[in-house]
């Protein structure tokens, strides 16, 4: 795909045809604010540039009967999702729908280059598996702050090595595609956004509880990145003055008291003080301890593990119920590893919102698990690069 | 003022004209993506309203001299800013400057009814002073959360009385012109970005320290309101757990520790208990304290009066790293009252910003005070009702 839109009237169609599929002339020209002459000759330029296509006709309303246009079925988008300790690497057709879909462990702190080895064999093994020819754009979400515009991590707390890499560029020409880069979290929200708990959500957050925590903000329908590229880092917001200490130097952030990586540290420490033999059984099975074990113990009725997972959603829900007095969102959508806490950990988030945000924020708010799990991130960075590719030169 | 812009074109050579003064046609044409010939159209399509009128020769840019054109000098813009404690209420030229300002002590719990006939009287004598022959729109602070499309405040807590109020539409008949109404703290806002210390900051946060606390949120040069116009509502973001019951319910909220009230009821505190001098004297001569006494002792020397302070600073403080951490501003702004603590404030405030916040969010972020004092309210009441009229009805 070389062609882009040639005006904001075509990038327009192109979205809506990404959003909503393949649609006549006619519904098109409802949902835009164009003369049926004016829409016409956008239409038939884009069909000239080849990014869509005639798609047979539409069912009548009377009158002539309408063409069908769609989206040229041939464009592919690679969606990449660079985890803390995994790798998420997706193919999607024009309509952001996953064609295939690979996951791989691999610890981001092996650095750019060991990483991107890895996503450029996934790729190729999703190539060779026949869903894609090639790529028309790729979408890259690593987990920390990105200088968006040039698609470069900034001072990446979980992230030695990456500080100043240049993904966008790099990768582009491993790809020989357009690349955009994001943080991660707002691809998360964008996945939510498209195919998610948060369709027809214009004003929402998306905090997603991995390793570490970060929000996704989504304003008037666009993900909001803040003056420097960092908005959504609650990771570091102080939830006890007198708390523990965080590797940020700090005391009492968020992160230090939960996040998947506390959770992890609580559990082992649990199983080794003798507070939980479901934990120690587990913890002397495989070594070590995550989130999904917790969950496993919380499940079978392990009393500590509950208890780990309702303090960590009181304290992320403290920091929540700020937030939505400060933003006063529509949806508020939870997602990430620790997801897998489940209703425990989300009636745990709702019972601190509820109580200390204050009723007119939080009366119609509803508070919800992510719809898409590990594939909200790879739809988002579809998304991500197809918002690119379908703007204006 | 009947007349209204025809479309997006005209209402933006409209603004541009009173956020830029007079201009000349070829400077404007450069502002705004429109050709030469079609410019042309819409300057004489606004000529003919009445809108904008010719204002002269402009400097010679080489080739024929362009003429200025400016908003009709006879527009007048009413802006009323009603807290709880006093009103604001001045008159303003086309460009937002302000002819004519008048305040008023007015306790905003005698009720809707009461106010505006306070209003009313106070309007009536800035049009007797010979600066206005009628208004052409008025904008309207009120000091609690409101209904935005439909101006009306929505469960104000300082505001018994009010809830549900039309105040919009009760003032739009009783002045004869349109009204729009907004949160004090959203004007105060938008005033510091048309003429006060915000001026070409696309992203930022407005915190107004009153009788109560809020925060005004700029995103991309527009206030964001949030899902049901309570955003920035940080007044109950809670600051210590196991802090002090507040009137809305919970403990520990933040305008329950700091605010105009919570100082005036910590000084009084200070004055009886012998803590301070200063402030007992004070409370002898007047028979109660107000910030004003405890910025007027803590310069005296006062330690008690200057510790209350940097307290209060540290609480609000708290608060705005969580908010910088998260909206990744490019400005702070403090306003209100209880800037009259100044520099001592300040100096608070900062320390636990750039102590908590990540330096990723702090690195170029500027805290400062607001420039405007109390005419930031009625200035951002006139842009906000300017906004209005200035777009295509």
């Amino acid at each position: 795909m070389t062609a882009r839109p040639a005006n904001a009237h075509q990038a327009r169609l192109l979205r809506l045809l990404r959003d909503g599929g393949p649609n006549s002339r006619a519904q098109l020209g409802d949902q835009i604010d164009l003369s049926r002459s004016k829409l016409a000759v956008e239409v038939d330029r884009l069909l000239e540039t080849g990014l869509i296509v005639a798609d047979g006709f539409a069912a009548s309303r009377g009158g002539r009967r309408s063409h069908n246009i769609r989206l040229a079925p041939e464009l592919r988008f690679l969606g990449v999702d660079i985890g803390a300790t995994s790798i998420d690497v997706a193919v999607t057709n024009p309509e952001l729908e996953v064609l295939g879909h690979l996951n791989q462990p691999m610890d981001v702190r092996e650095g750019p280059v060991a990483v991107f080895e890895q996503v450029l064999a996934m790729a190729a093994k999703l190539k060779a598996s026949g869903i894609a020819e090639g790529f028309d754009g790729a979408g890259i979400g690593v987990p920390g702050p990105v200088r968006f515009p040039e698609g470069i991590p900034v001072a990446p707390p979980i992230m030695p090595g990456w500080d100043g890499f240049p993904v966008r560029e790099a990768l582009s020409q491993e790809l020989g595609c357009p690349v955009m880069v994001d943080n991660d979290v707002n691809l998360m929200a964008m996945g939510e956004q498209h195919a998610g708990v948060a369709r027809s959500v214009g004003d929402f957050l998306c905090v997603k509880i991995g390793t570490g925590i970060g929000c996704g903000i989504v304003v008037g329908g666009h993900v909001y990145r803040g003056t420097t590229g960092s908005a959504g880092d609650i990771g570091h917001i102080q939830v006890d003055p007198d708390g523990r200490a965080c590797a940020c130097g700090n005391r009492g952030c968020l992160e230090a008291h939960f996040s998947g990586a506390a959770l992890a540290r609580d559990a082992e420490d649990a199983a080794r003080t003798g507070r939980s033999q479901e934990l120690a059984a587990k913890l002397e099975a495989s070594g070590r301890l995550t989130a999904v074990d917790v969950a496993a113990a919380a499940a079978a009725g392990d009393a500590t593990s509950l208890q780990l997972i309702r303090e960590g959603g009181n304290r992320v829900g403290q920091v929540i119920a700020g937030l939505v007095s400060f933003f006063n969102p529509g949806l508020v959508v939870i997602g990430g590893g620790v997801t897998g806490l489940g209703h425990n950990l989300l009636a745990a988030v709702r019972t601190q919102v509820y109580r200390q945000s204050l009723p007119l924020a939080t009366g119609n708010l509803p508070i919800v698990l992510g719809e898409l799990g590990p594939v909200a991130g790879v739809i988002g960075a579809a998304r991500l690069i197809s918002d690119h590719l379908f703007s204006p030169a």
